[in-house]
């Protein structure tokens, strides 16, 4: 008998329809059908995979009205959230679509032969990249589309040319059902194997473990918690063949408030920051939740304010019930003073009312703790009382997403720019973290623990390199070589030809 | 007091000067010191960096004579090869020098800011690649100067701006503690700080561990035996912030013959796999140690030729006991017919005598240990009936560093050359592997277990991105941008400009 669970609706508590859960069977299924996939060269053909992406985006965008009421009703998420998070699905799958067109993505190295080199000739090399194999994408709970199913680790994976089994997220099993669906049927439309893509619902560990364990894997792409995320990335270290884990996993993402940008414009930092903190029930990897800001007047009353505006919210409702209660627990324990009144949020579901927590950044010291995540819509006020304390207080931070200072011009913040920079991945001025933009070069990483690889990124488009690895040619006959390392450069794309970049055929 | 280790002339088996093991007192200074060195961006100015690269090269160069007698003695290596190792070690430093000075390993991209951007203003992002941090290197015993102390793996760390730390390896301590001194003056030379750079002789394991453990350690690279670089993984995989671990851990390295090549060709491809089993005692990552050809007469009288050739070898001194004992015991095991009577090697020292061994390939199936690697010059033929013999014995293939190819024009080799790609990082068209040119884009890697991270290359400039991460600025002010991303490019470097590859500074 298939064992199955349940979506709930956590803005009610409400029990929704059951879900089939993925055996055991199910994944080595899936993951032969990817290897098969993989081995048969059905996925190398760029405009094949380039319209794979695009009729997936077009699916998704067709079938956005049902996409976005169940997950609204899976996640307590809002509509207008849901529909954005759509096109910015649809839009990551078209912008891969592009890099594909594009084709350099392959960094080509062409270095022509020396028949005069000592102490030996010089080969004709030609190195390109190629897909790994099949990859494992382990969907996130706070992204039911962006950062799931079709999100952003499928749609550079498939880019890539590597087949996907999607892992889906136990919190949104219709949504990610449903995008499963058009997903499939992008891919026949496509004329792609079905091993192109595999969907597998579980809320078991049993499920997920057995998708890192298998031979035939060759790369994991998570978003997640920390937890998940070490333990998926232990184990795939320590398997008979390691094969890299691309986990994010989440961090505090400190904000840095000078003094003289909270003269400057303490009421606009403390709307941005409190849209920042609260919106989506604060359930964002980039969620800033840790403000220093300068001690004295100028500071309380800003933290005050901020505070207020965070009482002022409506309690918002969690993704589930385990991050709710996980939130509830870690602040109970903060060793921090609770700014303002408001106690545990009332009303059905799963909801916690947006809080703000002070301490002085000198305590740091004695409670490391204060630099936990809290998960939700909570943020923690540390206050400096002078740039030597603030730069010791940074230097406690360990690897961070993003890091975002708010200063004005004259002010000397190399050093704070400078030590941000040494621990983040992202260094944000005068704006808030959250609201990651999709541009080529958007870097979403850091340094561990905010990922367990901080050479990649998970947003933008350079995050395909992830499901890719090098391969030379070394005196390879012409007929035999991919187009994209053939003499005449037939696809157009850029080169690195003798050490120097060019869309050039080779001389000759 | 003071621990001390011999060198062993390998020749001779004659114990050589005594060597002072580092303690662990001096790992932790090493770590403080590089990690400092790091903080304090003493190593962000390219100018200083490329000096640093090119004085090395030159002082290598200039103590050429010291430094090549002395690596004779500790490795039994000899001299015309030494001194083409010394020239293609000080060759690297310089490659990496112009890598600096071209400045577009970066990969800086740029994307302009779009403030009417749904369902949010896109702001202004600039990514670049920065150095990770200190790195150690372990250096590998069978390529003293090109693969140890001042070989790629510190070249490509010092370009990026990464402090290194080199484990010195006890099989050639003297060369090594010539090469630190050289390269540690060419720091001072560079006006650099002395925690740049440092070299930590030791023989025991304990200094090895405890560099891998160092919190301030960030990536390790490594070059040698499996059992070693897995080690080093597992144990950078178990920290609590886990580290990349670049491993480099050889292969047994497939050569295919067909039929037609084998008509044409025998008595060159005979030479030509001689030498590349036994030149420098066959120890090398990249040694042919398994050749696939076709079974019959002329498959037979071509592995009795390269066996006869192989006899006909003066027995070739081994690096040192340990690797001699293990290979003894390895051939021993062997379940394979040996070609030619010769037995053990005699002479004074450690020596083996070059030999070939025979198999059916179809006795793969049931004796998969004849894919293992024996580090020497030691080469095993497998005969195969059929081109389904052969590509169903190429599909028991782990990961390769290489695999090559002899075939004539008009055989049909497709299927065999896919094959090869998909488990090997280099394919070798109708030459040997041995000999790796340091190119623009030669690809020294592979897929497990011939490197524990598939993605990366240890010869070659792609190998710089090992010590490198990206991160972003988002609306970040001219002033605080770094020059590699500053509007004007100062620097004239390749950017990716709203997706395009330019050279010119942002419009407006």
């Amino acid at each position: 008998m298939a064992t199955t669970f349940n979506s709930v609706d956590p803005s009610t508590g409400e029990i929704g329809p059951a879900y089939e859960e993925a055996t055991l069977d199910d994944v080595q299924a899936a993951v032969a059908a990817a290897a098969e996939t993989h081995r048969s060269g059905a996925l190398a053909d760029p405009a094949k995979r380039a319209a794979l992406l695009r009729g997936a985006a077009a699916r998704l965008r067709a079938a956005g009205d049902e996409i976005v009421t169940t997950a609204m009703a899976e996640t307590g998420l809002p509509e207008a959230r849901l529909r954005g998070e759509l096109e910015r699905t649809a839009g990551q799958l078209e912008a891969f679509a592009a890099v594909v067109d594009a084709g350099d993505y392959v960094e080509a190295i062409i270095d022509t032969p020396d028949p005069e080199a000592k102490p030996i000739p010089r080969p004709d090399v030609r190195r390109m990249l190629v897909p790994i194999g099949p990859v494992a994408v382990f969907g996130a709970s706070n992204f039911p589309l962006a950062f799931s199913t079709a999100g952003g680790d499928t749609a550079s994976a498939l880019a890539a040319g590597a087949p996907v089994i999607v892992k889906g997220h136990p919190s949104h099993p219709g949504t990610s059902e449903l995008v499963a669906r058009e997903l499939s049927a992008a891919t026949a439309d496509a004329g792609l194997p079905e091993g192109t893509f595999a969907h597998l619902p579980a809320a078991s560990l049993e499920v997920a473990q057995a998708l890192v364990d298998a031979p035939a894997v060759k790369a994991v792409g998570f978003t997640g918690s920390y937890a998940g995320g070490r333990s998926i990335a232990d184990r795939a270290a320590a398997r008979p063949e390691p094969i890299p884990v691309y986990a994010e996993m989440g961090s505090v993402n400190p904000i840095v408030v000078t003094e003289g940008a909270l003269d400057a414009r303490a009421e606009a930092i403390a709307d941005g920051l409190t849209a920042s903190v609260a919106n989506f029930g604060g359930q964002l990897c980039t969620k800033p939740g840790v403000v220093l800001i300068p001690s004295g007047e100028a500071g309380d009353t800003f933290a005050s304010e901020v505070a207020a505006r965070l009482a002022a919210t409506e309690p918002t409702v969690l993704l589930n019930e385990r991050l709710r209660d996980a939130l509830r627990e870690s602040v109970a324990q903060l060793p921090a003073e609770r700014l303002g009144g408001a106690g545990d949020a009332d009303g059905p579901g799963f909801r916690h009312q947006p809080t703000a927590y002070r301490a002085d950044a000198s305590a740091l010291a004695a409670n490391p703790e204060l630099l936990d995540e809290h998960f939700g819509p909570v943020v923690l006020f540390l206050t400096y009382r002078s740039r030597e304390e603030l730069l010791a207080a940074l230097d406690r931070f360990e690897g961070q997403l993003t890091g975002t200072l708010h200063a004005q011009d004259g002010e000397d913040v190399a050093a704070v720019v400078e030590t941000l920079r040494e621990r983040v991945g992202r260094v944000i001025f005068d704006g808030f973290p959250t609201g990651v933009a999709v541009t080529y070069g958007m870097h979403h990483g850091g340094p561990f623990p905010s990922t367990s690889a901080s050479a990649h990124t998970s947003v933008g488009m350079t995050a395909i390199t992830r499901w890719l690895r090098p391969v030379a040619y070394q005196n390879a006959p012409e007929a035999l070589l991919p187009a994209e390392l053939k003499a005449d450069n037939p696809l157009g794309i850029w080169r690195r030809v003798d050490g120097e970049l060019t869309r050039d055929p080779l001389p000759g």
